[in-house]
């Protein structure tokens, strides 16, 4: 959701140590905090992170906050670091690292392994599984990453034959290795790094690579054919078209495209619509902005724009069951460009070599000057006409649609919003999101838990303080609490709402509506910000009435410093209409 | 830690659901509470449990806590029962399994997946990849687990073939293999339930197997000239030594041998000792225990008593680089009768075929009317003498020193005890067990924060209620400690004593005594038991002096039916000296 910081650093030449080496990588390429949970086998490396002038290290309660934390961050930043000790620490933190894997989020995981000797005898050390072969954790992880690698000690040996295939490369080169393809697929990355090879010499550099991260050369090299090939092809579709529709989803924010998208609604004044994972990446407050598209189980208007365009121009598009409405989203190929990260696909014929990021600014070329279709932009709206629900009494129970009634007239411009999958984040569907609104959230992956400490990882990787706002159910919260202590500890002050339904209402609409198993233990809320460490100043409110909403709103809208907490009471079937729609239609396609 | 009970069942012949054969199998082999977290591809599942006359969910906050109590469950019970859901679920217990695997404790873990057509059509379904591969966590748990299966549909042409090699056996079989494997090996397993599968027909079991488990054949027909072999040998060891001295690994409790541990010990007067995996499963109040045997990180008496006995029978032995106090532990193996779960080696010379029980009851004949050594029994003591500590005045800061003196009177006979590692469980070394407790504790895989959760599973694998008391420090209670709301939610009425000393000190006498990632958040834990819903009555209390001890202690001795919270201020850099050991030692090592 940002542009990466490149700071070229000087000390990449000649000899320095393995952890120095990787942390001014990490350094280069614009990461600023490292998160995690200390454990023997990386404490020196810790020590290394310390003694960095540009790195900071955050501790969280456990490693699975601490891969949320890094997910959210990266999000924010551009990539992330984390770093867990060996089989405990690490096989904690799969979970967080895959949902970077199926969501597309670069996060570099850093494992501080047993010494090299250890791991070669097969001794029996804590932590490991005790039968001798310490390579059974990377093998899992490498079911939920791009690339990995155990570190090695570098020797003249691996120095002098570090291009030949049968010998291993030196640590530098695994490291780039690694870190290029994390940084330029999106995807989470692994480094085992044994405890005697921290302060380990590292042989130089072999070349460098960051400053093509912003050409975006990384990608592959582009033909200048391909590109004209493209827009050639391009054209021909939209010259012909009265209505085009751009689709965003979530790979064009990975790709930092965020410029050259508003570039091209703006120059062809085209209607625009994300997906469910794109929420923010497109300003919904733009004239033309259609909606959420979620196939069958959007809304109807939304839906019939976008398949009814006579050309999509989709950017970053992989779609799941749950941002395709179970499938049901329906896109003619032969009416589609279809922008990848790494080529196009127009009307069905790939164009080779033509970057996202290249194709949205030689179509912004072709679109200049088109005038707004007439009929581009229905009348659609992703949420109730304003207000609809202001003359609702004070002290009328509250329902999930007062409540997002509510939340459309709280929201404000740049907050950092984060949406927890299930009633909030679905329920967040009915408001639009105001102008430099960011959203953290993970409809894909669909972790829930996931945003408490996806949001201090957030909150530290935007590139200023920004209002920020959680939203998340009851059930959700219970599997990650303890991170608002992280929170907290880090001086940080989201408000978070807690929608407080009694168990996994997402469940209950699923299979099991009275069912015990989705029942869930129940929490005195109010209790929470005090076992955190809050200061007793910070807002604390337990509402059930509309009037109480409106005062707890109001009471916490200028966090000042101090995390807010309103639990905001809600009936166990009170289900906003986006979420039954999707449990519909993924029903439907037998999953 | 409890014998399995064994319930013939009479509705395994013919048809029945793929779910309802596997509950009752599980209830035949003595499950009665599954634990685990619900998720919509495991609804269906949730269903046939709730279904089942035996068995009872138990949901708890994060799919990791669930993992940690089937762990302490199965401790207790024999054998325990985790389900979650596919991806997100699944991967957060992962830790926990491979824990489980590393202590060899008998878990099943059952993962509801996305139907059998969406995996094979490789559909991008939510809790997924989104790569169209939906073997990625089955094989992360291949690295974990001693067996693993995705179940598939039963038709006639399984039924037909399911004992030829090319085909896919039926799904019983698949059933039957896995958990015949988790059962004999006490590792645990993994079975991949499609949610088209849950109610899906059964074909008939093709084999009772159940039984074999009480007579141990599971483990491999006995050989009966292996056997007497086997008694040769070891007469011959034992008729010429003085001293003999039991040393009891952890491996002897999952093989449920205590009864004939006892006998053993008895019938021959003998001196025993355990390894700290070990502690509880020799009674530490029997004439001629000697202490917990680390190596050269344990009492310099113990090590002497157990290294220069003439002969050590040793049972159910695996150890670490913790457990042998960083591979100090010298035991001659021409003076060793090493007892294994499936074979004994007896002076270095393997006898094949002879089980654990059997090489027990063996000896037990082999011993008996042996007197007592006049130097078996050195007064070696794992605690200070009694009341030591006595005439501290009540206004004396806590130490570690004062917390383990009054400690050891505070515990009783038959509690059920969890000490968390860290400086939790290597201080309760200093005390010496109550007859008839039991400890739950992790020191192998050592994976903080397991203590809380696995109580919640070993109160409920308890078969009587007995007091139960938690000892843990509080960078490990973070990691899990929304689990005390499970906890309450069952009923259940721990003490929870809470060492709070700032940080990781466990971490800090290893590296970086005063670095501030050896630090984490502040809580207030005097809210703790008010936000995971305890009764205003729990006894809460926080205690820096010797006098507040005293009095808190006195106040929850008797939980009757609430938790207790004691959280106990102590020194950043106090260590029990065990610990202090343990580290020189494993330091020693190389690690």
């Amino acid at each position: 959701m940002a542009t990466r910081r490149s700071d070229p650093h000087p000390s990449l030449d000649g000899i320095t140590t393995i952890a120095k080496y990787l942390l001014d990588r990490l350094a280069q390429v614009g990461v600023r905090h490292i998160f995690g949970v200390p454990g023997d086998y990386s404490l020196l490396f810790l020590d290394a992170i310390d003694a960095h002038p540009d790195l900071e290290w955050v501790g969280t309660a456990n490693e699975l906050n601490a891969a949320y934390a890094a997910d959210g961050y990266a999000r924010m930043n551009g990539l992330a670091a984390l770093v867990t000790t060996y089989g405990v620490g690490e096989l904690s933190a799969i979970n967080g690292v895959a949902g970077s894997y199926a969501e597309h989020v670069p996060v570099l995981h850093i494992v501080g392994m047993p010494a090299t000797d250890v791991q070669r005898q097969g001794l029996h050390v804590h932590h490991g599984l005790l039968d001798g072969d310490s390579g059974h954790f990377v093998r899992a992880f490498d079911e939920v990453t791009c690339a990995s690698a155990t570190l090695t000690a570098d020797t003249a040996d691996t120095a002098d034959t570090a291009d030949t295939a049968d010998t291993a490369d030196t640590a530098a080169a695994e490291i780039d290795r690694v870190l290029r393809r994390v940084v330029s697929e999106k995807e989470p990355g692994y480094l085992g790094l044994p405890t005697d090879l921290v302060h380990a010499p590292c042989l130089a550099a072999e070349e460098e690579w960051v400053a093509d991260l912003a050409t975006g050369a990384l990608l592959g090299s582009e033909a200048e054919p391909a590109l004209s090939g493209f827009v050639e092809r391009a054209a021909e579709l939209i010259d012909g078209a009265t209505r085009v529709v751009v689709l965003v989803d979530h790979l064009a924010d990975r790709h930092h495209v965020r410029a050259e998208l508003d570039a091209l609604i703006r120059a062809g004044h085209l209607a625009s619509a994300t997906t469910k994972a794109a929420r923010g990446t497109v300003d919904e407050t733009t004239p033309g902005f259609l909606g959420v598209y979620v196939g069958a189980a959007g809304e109807d208007g939304v839906r019939a724009a976008v398949e009814g365009a006579d050309v999509v121009i989709a950017v970053g598009l992989h779609l799941s069951d749950l941002s395709s409405g179970g499938f049901t989203a329906t896109l003619d190929p032969g009416r589609l460009l279809d922008l990848r990260p790494t080529h196009a696909v127009v009307g069905g014929v790939p164009c080779r070599g033509v970057t996202m990021a290249a194709a949205l600014s030689a179509l912004t070329a072709v679109v200049a000057g088109r005038g707004p279709a007439a009929d581009d932009a229905p009348a659609c709206s992703s949420r109730p006409a304003r207000g609809a629900q202001a003359s609702v009494p004070a002290d009328a129970e509250l329902t999930q649609a007062i409540l997002w009634d509510r939340f459309a007239d709280f929201l404000r411009p740049d907050d950092l919003l984060a949406a927890d999958q299930g009633t909030a984040f679905e329920g967040l569907l009915a408001v639009r999101l105001p102008r430099g609104a960011d959203l953290i959230a993970q409809p894909l992956w669909a972790s829930i838990g996931y945003t408490l400490p996806a949001l201090l990882g957030a909150q530290l990787g935007a590139s200023a303080h920004r209002r920020a706002v959680l939203l998340i159910g009851d059930g959700a919260l219970q599997m990650t609490a303890q991170e608002l202590g992280g929170i907290i500890a880090q001086g940080l002050d989201p408000i978070v709402v807690v929608l407080n339904n009694d168990g996994y209402t997402v469940e209950r609409v699923i299979h099991g509506r009275d069912a015990h198993y989705n029942g869930i233990a129940r929490w005195n809320w109010s209790a929470c910000p005090s076992l955190f460490g809050a200061s007793p100043d910070a807002v604390v409110r337990r509402v059930t009435t509309v009037g109480e909403l409106d005062d707890a709103l109001a009471a916490c809208a200028e966090p000042a410093g101090n995390v807010s907490l309103v639990e905001v009471v809600l009936g166990q079937y009170d289900v906003p209409p986006a979420l039954s729609r999707l449990v519909r239609t993924v029903a439907a396609a037998g999953e």
